[in-house]
């Protein structure tokens, strides 16, 4: 035989991404199937196992081609024994992920966490290609964060590491997180942080505004209204803009002091804005970091979008796993 | 055969730290010699030569029962091939380190920078021993750190990775740095910063206090006396101290939730004052991080003193260097 077929799987709350990808990372099919919540998530395993092996058929493979599967989930997990704490979204409590699925299965599988394979993902085939030292930040409703050192995720103690959302950057008098704490990065850098400092913004100023017409249109704002408005040089929405820049300067500032990575990926919705957000960052980057790190770092956006924790997943397996 | 003995040397500015440590990490024989930096620092790859095979034939050992050397030395140093940059203090300038001292001695050695170096060592036999992930922190004249991630220094690409004495923890109106920026952790946390930080509360402020009689007898003040006078209750001694734990347990915690670190050790002079620092340290450690990180995360002062640099040198050689 030779080369062998990796299969990436990202679990959402709504929906399980899958792909088949081979070691040159030719991806050979995706597909998506729903998410079954039902009985806490108790079919999962055994719809993932079917899916794939029906998928596998199709395409004119057998079961002995697959070298194994890098699967993705929400939540906390251990990374070593694919052991899934807690992952509310989809109704686990104490939940042995990996081995459910290997029995379904009867392969190989790496549990990871979901922000952890994206960045992966990038690495392999997105923007983060060939660098083996990099931060790749998820800006959504929150702020994810995957540290890669040398070519692997890196995990800490309790597999934590890279939980970048919640570094504080507004020590006095910042905005609650979910996470119980005040001003965390996450409060002014995601989605839901450049949408609430907006409408703040709208609230303590009476200036002419494009987002306001916007506002007063529809009713509410989002992000991406804020940055389309900042394109467009309205006053406001560059003031907003700027300050979630400024936050996220300052942290990935701070994070490429301890890292000193070779490059920065910035995905998730917010990084749609492009430049509109790039311009300001970088400026606030370099104000907060030593010229030997931010000349040896480059920040661009995502590549993958949505493919990037399927393609992580398969990179797992990949790499991780020992050939059958 | 069997079993070899391992070398750590540690170049300072002034003497160079030597030790003979064997695989169980017993320390068989330690001394020192001065810095000869004349001639651009050109003589220093003979000298460590000569002393190290002379302390050699004096506890009656060969050549041949030597692994190599695992080398500290100040300034920028590209770890994988050993070529100093530059080292101001010791007069190198594109120096190739690794290859003199190869040269001179006929074995194989390693360089480390000598704050990671230092790590290493309280990773191996001192406060760290045991842990896989931690960080390493020198409070010093100025600020240096160390980051072990599953029980390898991290270097970015680079070589900068734990220069984390000048991430920002002042971001308006802060001290100048040496390093060109304001606000960095060194001009707060650091001996210097300490004391300069005392200076301008004994200036603004004509309240009594123990740390004044100080100032007055002596003319001058160190971070010492400011830990001893917060130690008996000094009331703008305490309000030195902590700020500088403030913005050390700032810094601590937005690097733990990048890192996720089972062990934050504190060395270098200031960590003498013991629990006088660690007390509102871990306060506002565990201010700035998330529960899941701050209970899986011990800080603990150094154990080795002096002696880590050389002791870590003594690690790199054992777990880097093959058996000849």
């Amino acid at each position: 035989m030779g080369d062998k077929i990796n299969i990436g799987v990202d679990l959402g709350g709504t929906t399980i991404k899958m792909a088949i990808i081979d070691d040159t990372g030719k991806m050979l099919d995706k597909w998506a199937i729903a998410t079954n919540t039902i009985d806490n998530g108790s079919h999962i395993a055994a719809d993932i196992s079917a899916s794939v092996l029906k998928k596998i058929e199709q395409i004119n493979l057998n079961h002995a081609d697959i070298r194994g599967i890098g699967m993705g989930a929400p939540g906390f997990i251990d990374m070593d024994t694919g052991f899934v704490y807690q992952a509310v979204n989809i109704g686990w409590e104490n939940y042995p992920l990996k081995e459910a699925l290997e029995q379904a299965i009867g392969l190989p599988v790496i549990i990871e966490n979901d922000a952890n394979m994206a960045a992966l993902g990038e690495m392999w085939l997105g923007a983060g290609q060939g660098a083996k030292n990099l931060i790749c930040v998820t800006l959504g409703t929150g702020v994810g964060g995957g540290i890669i050192v040398d070519g692997d995720i890196i995990h800490g103690v309790s597999g934590m590491a890279g939980e970048i959302g919640h570094i504080t950057v507004v020590p006095k008098d910042g905005d609650p997180c979910n996470c119980g704490k005040k001003g965390c990065l996450e409060t002014v850098s995601s989605a839901t942080g450049i949408r609430r400092m907006a409408l703040d913004a709208l609230d303590y100023n009476d200036s002419e505004s494009t987002l306001r017409e916007i506002f007063d249109r529809k009713g509410d704002i989002t992000a991406e209204d804020v940055f389309n408005c900042s394109a467009q040089k309205d006053p406001l929405s560059e003031a907003v803009t700027e300050k979630a820049a400024y936050y996220l300067g300052y942290a990935l500032g701070a994070i490429s002091m301890v890292i000193n990575p070779e490059m920065i990926v910035i995905g998730g919705g917010v990084s749609h804005a492009g430049d509109t957000l790039l311009k300001p960052l970088t400026k606030y980057f370099q104000l907060y970091s030593l010229p030997r790190i931010y000349q040896a770092c480059t920040i661009d956006i995502a590549k993958l979008g949505n493919d990037a924790g399927v393609i992580g997943g398969a990179w797992l397996a990949k790499t991780k796993i020992k050939n059958g």
